[in-house]
């Protein structure tokens, strides 16, 4: 059978009792990290603009944006969703072809979701059928489509989108098809928006768009039969080289989630070993910028390269300094989204520890993601730490108690603190709730 | 400079003024087609289905289809105009790269012009430039962005879209810049859709998208600098060669509407030069199957490839059909959208003349745009007619006469006689009006 229709067929006849339950777990750990990075992200300027310029475009406004109080469309409540749960580069990735699957699925399901009555099981099944499209096709693209410039997060993400809406529409195959195909001709998002807000905005659009597609597929729109195997289809024009297989391997035996990971700091991936060494070094204590004689890093020579500004300014460049991150471990234990703010760049404590007791040294000796780092106190104690692999990798990921605590972290930027126990709580319950505007209301402020 | 940022200033600098009288003709005569292509397509099934599926997510419904009764927001109303006006592929071609530039643009322009005043001057020059855009991109990325599979009508249209929008919003060079940078992100497409409601879907798509994106780009929502050039940008993401030079080269000196052509008849092109012989042949005089005796076309071998059915009982098979084709120039003196109707297709009289008195011979010395036909009447006459060139092409453009013939043949699909005149006249002199909604209103039957 060609990959469309079996990879169709599959996702029409799947059963949620069919998939494993640490697969379901897994789905958890996704949607509890996403609507984490969603209410992050919910109120900066990306989104704040798109709201504004596309707002009164909006259809009937009963749709609900994670994080914010106003209501708009499903259809571009699925754009904002996917435009704030990206915009701090947050979320969840998966190593074998660097997309981040979740924010282009999840962004589309909340918003169907908060019109419509979703059984918690339902949205739960449409999400992982959504995640392990995207990742099947990322796989089996990979890596031409990104190579040749393509941010599949948004021109593969839109499949997702697509087929999971489409299963809580219960389309049947031949639309289920269509759904693909017209997600495939939409997919959407070029590399050299990297560094702007258009970054964001691509699982933003996939999300809409997937969306588009189902409602359109649903109604009998017709798009090719063949869209991602055709001569003119996804793969070939998009991907230099592809394997096919990889999209129906399997199906329904493995699964992707088996394969994402969780990022622990908002921040440039190359200094996260610095930051866990630092934070393991502080904890239980509190070191002041008075209590550090020095700190000596040393680092693989590709972190010196794109990390080495040590006098900034703003939370941007926070972001791209080892010597910020040295700082931020051993000062606040921490590296939230407030660790990434103007203010605790130029915070006096941690700006003495950055820019006067940090020193860093490449050494080719030492991999990307591994880091040593020794500690002279003004007390004369000496603290030190090597790291081989820094938390976040799929060797040693994020514990759930982790993840809550960067939902934590995020949720306050978005949702009375009295909601971040109960969306926490309801996030873990997501598959057996009734409805999934539990979840939901937990997840957005009071109504404007 | 660079090319993305040249364009962009063009764009923004340029007056009305400074656009010379032939072209400033030629975008009429593109309006008057595409508004009759909207108006001959407004019924067809995938506008309905669109309607159906998109219409509920639908914001404040104000702005108008062409064609339609309904209102909608206008991003939705810019999706609806591209989706009518190229289903029956009966809009203009620019044969330099194959696309339907007027579709993409002008679909766009119609759905914001119906919300706001916009002056018929303003509108024309948004219309010349968005053209122009697209066919430039398309110039300097073709054939590889072809080749690879891309319907540029939908992958570059989209850029039009967004630059005419943007011109009328006023956008300066920074935000003009984000809307192509905005568009180059959403460029959506492929040939693999060829056969399906897929093809329409593309102008409409690239018409809302590129709509969209002006509007978030005037509000600030920000794109790379360089999406046009950038190493993962447009031209080299989603085209093998290409040479930007074109995008740039006699800008503002040499317009694309010199080398837009317009179609004649709605169905596959290499039967083109079989109508029109027929045509000129029963020109004057009114045949009807009893009358002729038999009819001989000689074609070049690939339309027998191509279009070699005879039996036939459906519309669309009719418009690939040689046979077809020599009846109705014959029996019917044109060759509009109703004859390509089931009904026509089962006319007795077509039928007998296709079926049992036309015979075609495939000959290796004819041309593809040309044909020989010699028709032996039962009163024993014989008349012929050899065409070297289509009428359609660019050496033999169909008159303003012509265009208005095909204007009337559509525009009775969809709004009353009394409103046909009327709006043929608005579409010439669209330039001087002091509001758009003056063609519009005459573009659309009575509200529902």
């Amino acid at each position: 059978m060609d990959p469309t229709k079996q990879l169709a067929s599959y996702l029409v006849s799947s059963r949620l009792a069919d998939i494993p339950a640490d697969v379901r777990h897994e789905a958890h750990r996704a949607l509890l990290n996403i609507v984490g990075c969603s209410l992050g992200g919910a109120h900066e300027p990306a989104v704040n603009i798109a709201m504004r310029a596309l707002g009164p475009y909006s259809g009937k406004p009963e749709a609900r944006v994670l994080g914010r109080p106003e209501r708009f469309d499903p259809l571009l409540a699925s754009l904002l969703n996917g435009v704030a749960s990206h915009v701090h580069d947050y979320d969840d990735t998966t190593p074998s072809n660097y997309i981040h699957p979740t924010s282009p699925v999840a962004s589309a399901l909340f918003a169907y979701a908060s019109v419509h009555p979703v059984k918690g099981a339902d949205f739960l099944h449409a999400f992982i059928l959504g995640v392990e499209t995207v990742t099947r096709v990322g796989n089996a693209t990979y890596p031409a489509h990104y190579e040749a410039g393509w941010h599949s997060t948004g021109s593969i993400g839109v499949f997702g989108a697509s087929v999971a809406i489409g299963k809580l529409l219960g389309l049947p195959l031949q639309n289920m098809t269509w759904s693909i195909g017209l997600a495939a001709t939409q997919g959407a998002g070029l590399r050299e928006m990297f560094g702007s807000m258009g970054k964001g905005f691509h699982p933003g659009r996939s999300a809409q768009s997937g969306y588009a597609a189902a409602l359109l597929a649903s109604e009998g729109f017709t798009s090719g039969e063949y869209p991602l195997e055709g001569p003119r289809g996804f793969a070939a024009v998009t991907a230099g080289r592809y394997d096919l297989e990889k999209i129906t391997d399997k199906l329904g035996a493995e699964f992707a989630f088996r394969g994402n990971t969780y990022k622990p700091f908002p921040c440039g991936i190359v200094t996260h070993p610095t930051i866990d060494a630092c934070i393991q070094i502080a904890k239980d204590r509190t070191l002041k910028a008075r209590d550090i004689a020095a700190v000596r890093v040393r680092v693989a020579p590709l972190v010196l390269d794109l990390c080495a500004k040590r006098q900034i300014a703003m939370g941007l460049e926070g972001k791209f300094s080892v010597f910020h991150a040295a700082a931020i471990g051993l000062v606040r234990g921490k590296a939230g989204l407030r660790e990434f703010t103007d203010e605790t760049v130029n915070d006096p404590d941690v700006k003495a520890v950055r820019e006067q007791r940090v020193t860093a040294t490449a050494d080719p000796g030492i991999a990307e993601d591994a880091v040593h780092v020794e500690v002279e106190l003004t007390s004369g104690e000496r603290l030190e730490k090597t790291v081989d692999h820094a938390i976040g990798n799929l060797g040693r990921p994020m514990t759930d108690r982790e993840l809550e605590e960067k939902f934590r972290d995020q949720a306050v930027f978005a949702i009375p603190a009295d909601k971040v126990d109960r969306a926490v709580g309801l996030c873990w319950k997501l598959g057996e709730l009734d409805d999934v505007r539990r979840l939901i209301d937990a997840a957005v402020p009071a109504d404007r």
